[in-house]
């Protein structure tokens, strides 16, 4: 594959997230043998995307418009504040149907050998968002993950020395998991946080 | 994640082979978040391979220009004819240095589960390219695997039928492995076809 414009190809694939070479090799050669309608398609996607996405003026979660359809809708609850990771987990939460408040998207987490700090991840932002006079309660849902649980930590302790009630996602056993599975931290926290 | 040119670009990128949708959203967010550059980068590659990679008209593999730079250099061997499956193959034989004959590439293989027949691999014109009277021998270097097998067994009986030479790529041991940590169907070849 010694064409400039194929090794080219392959290697802008590698800068998506977990691909390779071989595999940058493989999505070239399957793009361009099988499927030219589907490259084209990547192509004006990526260009729309990159045009039109934006951050939510509010929320900072990927929007289209100024401000997101959830911060606009009059009926959610604005007392209540929900701060995750990525658009990816709020999706997550609103799939549950049972969350009726705000979010506020970091678009990330902390991570200072990567070097990211609270400002990559708009701490200040979150800070004076979260005191906007109807915000009672911000719930914390970071990932159960060291960076989420640092993160998570970083930001309670600035939302309660503002005066805000600062509360976390349950941790516990998952439904529908047999306790022989189930790794011991989770149990240790389900059995400290029993009800 | 439910704006209309994110959606479309999380179901643009499915196409990708290896691609569900978890890491669909994953490269998504990661373009839009961390690398918009590189986003622009990969549509533009894109469209640039779309438009300019064909065929080569002698050997079938990718290239830029009617016929391919191997197809054109007046140093090959032109007795020799050496059939792969992919580009990336062709790429591997040359990498080696020690073959100086032609190709042919199929771009595939015979997969009948697939729908996929020799007229998809270019069969006819394979044994029109063998048939240019200069070919003397044609190495079959599918892979080794039931379907690069059945390939080859394919092309090798059309091929001897029209009288030409037709060999194989040696089967054995690779070089640096333990016998121990072989498979026994490669040890089992490795005896019967020891030198």
């Amino acid at each position: 594959m010694a064409q400039a414009s194929l090794d080219a190809l392959v290697e802008a694939l590698r800068r998506l997230p977990g691909v390779g070479v071989k595999s940058a090799q493989r999505m070239a050669f399957h793009l361009l043998q099988h499927d030219r309608e589907g490259a084209q398609r990547i192509a004006l996607a990526l260009q729309s995307a990159v045009a039109h996405v934006r951050h939510c003026e509010r929320c900072h979660t990927f929007t289209e418009t100024p401000v997101c359809a959830i911060c606009l809708d009059g009926n959610r609850d604005v007392r209540q504040l929900c701060v995750v990771e990525t658009p990816a987990d709020q999706a997550a939460i609103e799939r549950t149907g049972s969350y009726r408040g705000l979010y506020f998207v970091l678009m990330g987490r902390l991570s200072p050998l990567d070097g990211i700090g609270a400002g990559d991840i708009g701490a200040q932002q979150l800070l004076e968002r979260a005191g906007d006079g109807h915000t009672e309660e911000v719930i914390v849902a970071t990932n159960f993950t060291a960076e989420g649980e640092a993160t998570a930590h970083v930001l309670a302790e600035a939302l309660k020395a503002r005066g805000l009630r600062v509360t976390r996602l349950a941790r516990g056993v998952p439904i529908g998991s047999e306790l022989e599975y189930v790794d011991l931290g989770t149990i240790a926290h389900a059995l400290v946080d029993r009800r």
